[in-house]
């Protein structure tokens, strides 16, 4: 209709790529195991629903996180989609010859741009944990898997409230020299963004690093997920981490909702002319099998509501009422 | 930081006004009687808060809407704070007569830009509707009190499907021309309005009657409400109907959620910079009153995870962790 329309509520076809994490940050925070071939399952239909990678799983302790303790078999027994990165949360040097032997396609590894959230969830100061993301980060090197640094408290820390951007730009700088990151995530880990600060920072981000592949993690604990996405394409970034059924959360954040719903935000880029290469049918039939899997609702809206041409039906006396006030015309 | 910076997404303060319409599009829907002094403590509590316009209740039959029997008393007793509109749902003549006398601000009457969501909901065509609006009107007009109609349906109907922009128009230029209405409320009714279309809309509406007072009104069904009020104030809009809760909904579209939460919308807009008025710890704490008044939880998120700079504890194990963390450098 309007042609000349290039604002970001235009999506004219532009890429927009999904990255699913909710069967790695959504699972991690499930009470109940989910079984084996239902996550198998799951990961199959969110690499047939178009995701352009998914966090399938953590080589982590199966004691500290049991819910995870099938990684090796989840990665090896899921299809690989072609042009799908299948991709792990490593935060060790074991976990990344676990990664490397069950043949994921890149290593993601995770620190907090806050001190105080790295020490209360990784128990390292922060000093700490890039040395220990640098010797995974030379294991990913020689066996040819890609590496993203995924910083956490990027846009505030729960415990220290905001971060300055000026550290959050000192660490990325530090992934992509001293370790050779070739992706970072920039993660709202309690839902502290806001699209003021992420437009600024995003823009700042790829000025700085034009060649770095930018990924956002958006929570929705404050109700600002899509319009941080938004805020984020407005600023040029195109890939985005989103979790089915919206599941996930932070331990240290109590009350925190989870993670952006990789298909209310699906849906609404949809709508709005963007390519997300999601299947959009596909992906709410997952996210409607996802509250049998982990025995409880989720936050997810399309699930609940379907979508936007998803219509009801008229109320039983309808025609019986449309007759009546017809009548009265006469 | 970046004073070049002149986007929706840096608010620069400029004034938006919300308008709360959980006191009548909220509680109507509840199964629970609000006892009248508690109603009236809540419009006290919303006027304090900074909110410019109040919906405060409706003049309907008691009958129909029990939950809003007490409208008179509620619209008497409320205080008066000076430059807050309290409006009032009206649906017909003996409602305005009441109204009127219950000296009402504005009266705020409905219609649906649908033919089938009229006949459902209204139980009348949409013509019949308007004639109905008029006399209304009149009797507004003679008594000095503003006219404000509110178009349900107007980004979708959940019956029919979508609704043409140049039948949303039509009835918008026909309470003007006929009817005299001095501010329209554009309602995405059942949540099926998404960005692009809203900022189209948007635009078109002021370029065609810039002299008419805009409200946009969205549910937040499928995650897009924030987003819905971006793209509308990006395209020049500037009061908002919201919900304190988050709570409303419509009969006939099962498993839609409420309106925009008041307080998570107010929280968005003031962290961008935006001048709201509103004093967002006596909204919260209003919101936060909300779930024992009616009984149940409600979708806000605010409410549940406080405000962005509403910090958390460290874990109790923290020092004890730190000093662990600091004596391995050593």
């Amino acid at each position: 209709m309007n042609n000349a329309d290039n604002t970001v509520w235009n999506g004219a076809s532009r890429r927009i790529k999904m990255f699913e994490v909710g069967t790695r940050d959504g699972l991690q925070a499930e009470a109940a195991f989910v079984p084996t071939e239902d996550k198998i399952a799951l990961v199959n239909a969110l690499s047939r629903a178009g995701m352009a990678k998914i966090e399938v799983t953590a080589f982590v302790s199966p004691k500290a996180i049991p819910a995870l303790s099938d990684a090796e078999i989840v990665l090896r027994e899921i299809e690989r989609v072609p042009g799908v990165v299948y991709s792990a949360l490593v935060p060790n040097v074991r976990g990344a010859e676990r990664a490397i032997d069950a043949q994921a396609n890149e290593m993601n590894l995770v620190m907090s741009a806050s001190e105080s959230h790295n020490l209360a969830n990784l128990r390292m100061t922060r000093e700490q944990s890039l040395r220990g993301l640098a010797e995974v980060a030379a294991l990913a090197r020689q066996a040819g898997v890609a590496v993203n640094v995924s910083l956490s408290c990027s846009f505030g820390c729960p415990i220290e409230g905001d971060v300055a951007e000026s550290d959050v730009f000192a660490w990325c700088g530090r992934f992509i020299d001293e370790i050779g990151a070739t992706g970072i995530t920039l993660c709202d880990t309690t839902g502290m963004a806001y699209p003021g600060q992420v437009a600024r920072m995003v823009r700042e981000f790829i000025a700085r690093w034009p060649a770095t592949d930018l990924t956002l993690h958006f929570h929705n604990t404050r109700g600002m997920g899509l319009a941080n996405v938004l805020a984020s394409i407005d600023a040029g970034a195109r890939c985005f981490d989103a979790s089915i059924g919206g599941i996930g959360g932070c331990p240290y954040a109590p009350g925190a909702s989870g993670n952006v719903c990789s298909e209310d935000i699906a849906h609404a880029l949809e709508l709005m002319g963007y390519d997300t290469g999601i299947d959009m049918q596909a992906l709410t039939a997952a996210a409607r099998r996802l509250p049998a899997l982990i025995g409880h609702d989720t936050p997810s809206q399309i699930a609940k509501a379907g979508r936007r041409l998803d219509l009801h039906p008229a109320p039983a006396d309808f025609e019986a009422t449309r007759a009546r006030a017809l009548a009265r015309e006469h």
